[in-house]
């Protein structure tokens, strides 16, 4: 366990934009294809034809809905959970900043289980809390949570960050593995006399492995899950994410939010995604089939590549020298891979995002190519 | 107008919505008029336009573009300003919250002079810095910052919270008062040896009387201003905002702010209504001559209105009660206005929005019927 204490307000590192990379490497950026941002190929259908229709839920010239009502509306009824369970955010990520703003004070804890996605570290910090890592089990353990050190480090945290299935790992945590650990946690502040910690699961790939945790809440009132319309609903652009946890906690979260950040059009565009019944999980589908596809492809490349329940493959390149060749072979394709900086304990890897046929066939002729040693043409 | 009182300090009061005012006064959603919000009664053409052309800057399955490239070079051309100078957020409400984040630490201190905005004093204290509440001046004074005081407040703060024109009091700063406030808390800066603090011009209103006041940032390098598209652009539900300010004082906000909290729709359509060369002066000159049909005919009505230079209008009803019946009569026929808190020093005004001809027609009728002591029908 290690303590992160800069004396700065954390940043998040902004990803080459297409135009940045087209330029450092020579490709016309029509060419440019990310594998970086698990985000899918094509939006759904659905997402034009309600903007072409031009009715929304207020006109464009007022705010959005201060209660979003129609879109919490639909989401409870696609989540199975209370309209009165749920906050709107522009995205996941202003869910993840409105829950660091509610339950994160200064100098207080978060506890992260590493690695993960950047975002909660980041946060914790802008808040001038500490965030205390915690390194998950290895590969061959499918990277799941420690859960004697997340126990122990939870004793004085004021939160706990979880993901799953976990974002760059690819894998969800082992059945009942969140369920003991707010069990141990929640018995051991009883013990203490303190309140127990929040418990936030960030479920934004829960649609791939069909199955969420909320269902914990009413055992479990500290544990905020968290879902977005950006991975199986293909409309990262609309920025809609949501928080889902018991009124208690909405009640606490729900002051704080900005009363109206999430754009009347993306309101309106998922409200109708919500509830359509075939989107989401048509796009899982294709995901799926696709992913099996493109890593068996590249494993037949000669890459080693780690099993997944999600949108993105982890590739194990075996050193950081041989990750960051295949990562320059890529790019000078331009296709963008997520790397992992030297220090990060998967600098020695990459993360692909599982496209399209036509997108992966490239990334695999690339896989190809740089096995064999062949430039980029 | 709120119905909701939130039990947390540091909390946005959301409006009611319409169904909210609706189901109150027994009226049909349809024909509730917000003249609370200082919104447009319509957004402009262009906005369907550029939707249901369906070209939008990246897929809408991406993540909207980090750097927000094309939208702030048309923000950069618009407002003359350089685009190493702007930062773009999810509406100015998003820009306070990135400005709060980056300059205010706990305990610190951020200078409002009030009446003016709420949200300045809600993020202050989401910071957990103090807001040291500095009065204005009065009516006759044109509810004008009062320099000695505001100069003495400023001596150990981090930042001011400026508006001008000024929301709620519809009037702007006297010509060179702000710019003689910087030179003189410049100098005491220097005499105290310390750094200015930073100054923040919310300018949302700045496209109704021509002019902004981002010229000085070179001479006055810790000003930051900031625009959006909601008001003369007629575009609230995009949700899209800017702060312009000085390259160094960018550099300091940028890793702050959420890589992408702005719809690629919002982004797509509002660099094209920046583009557009008589879009927003079209909506001014209508709101201008609305404003003073609007405003003559409010006073023929008995109600003594203020003079104003934005899209609304400031009414003093003369004593708290009266101005508590007037919007119960208001709202009995839909017409939402703004009302203040009983421990506001508007208390006894409402804040009316100069919406479309036959909306502000309603009102007027209301007004009359109010002063004739008539129910609503």
């Amino acid at each position: 366990m290690t303590f992160a204490t800069p004396n700065q307000p954390s940043a998040y590192t902004w990803e080459a934009t297409n135009e940045e990379v087209a330029a450092r490497y020579g490709i016309p950026v029509e060419d440019i294809v990310r594998f970086d941002l698990n985000t899918a190929p094509l939006p759904p259908d659905l997402a034009q034809r309600v903007m072409a229709a031009g009715q929304f839920h207020v006109s464009l010239s007022e705010y959005p809905p201060a209660d979003y009502r129609l879109l919490v509306e639909a989401a409870a009824a696609r989540y199975g959970v209370g309209t009165d369970e749920l906050v709107v955010g522009a995205g996941a990520d202003e869910i993840l900043d409105v829950i660091a703003k509610t339950f994160l004070a200064e100098g207080s804890r978060a506890v992260i289980p590493v690695p993960t996605y950047a975002m909660y570290r980041v946060l914790t910090e802008q808040r001038a809390a500490n965030a205390v890592l915690v390194p998950r089990l290895g590969a061959a353990e499918g990277y799941a949570l420690d859960i004697p050190r997340m126990r122990e480090a939870a004793r004085d945290a004021a939160l706990l960050w979880l993901c799953s299935p976990n974002n760059p790992t690819a894998l969800p945590e082992p059945d009942g593995a969140i369920e003991t650990l707010l069990g141990l946690i929640e018995a051991d502040a009883t013990t203490d006399g303190r309140a127990a910690p929040i418990v936030v699961v960030d479920e934004a790939y829960a649609e791939f492995v069909g199955r969420s945790l909320a269902g914990l809440r009413f055992a479990h009132p500290n544990l905020i899950t968290i879902r977005t319309a950006s991975k199986a609903y293909a409309m990262a652009g609309l920025r809609v994410g949501f928080a889902v946890a018991r009124p208690e906690l909405v009640a606490r979260m729900n002051p704080i939010r900005p009363p109206g950040s999430v754009s009347t059009v993306s309101v309106t565009v998922v409200t109708e995604a919500l509830k359509d019944d075939t989107l989401a999980a048509s796009n899982v589908a294709r995901v799926i089939g696709e992913r099996e596809r493109l890593s068996t492809a590249l494993a037949d490349a000669g890459w080693s590549v780690g099993p997944s329940v999600t949108n993105f493959l982890l590739v194990d390149l075996g050193s950081v020298d041989r990750a960051a060749a295949a990562a320059e072979a890529l790019l000078q394709r331009g296709l963008v891979p997520r790397t992992f900086p030297d220090t990060h304990p998967l600098a020695d890897h990459l993360r692909l995002t599982v496209r399209s046929p036509e997108q992966n066939d490239r990334l695999v002729a690339a896989a190809r190519d740089f096995e064999a040693g062949a430039p980029a043409s």
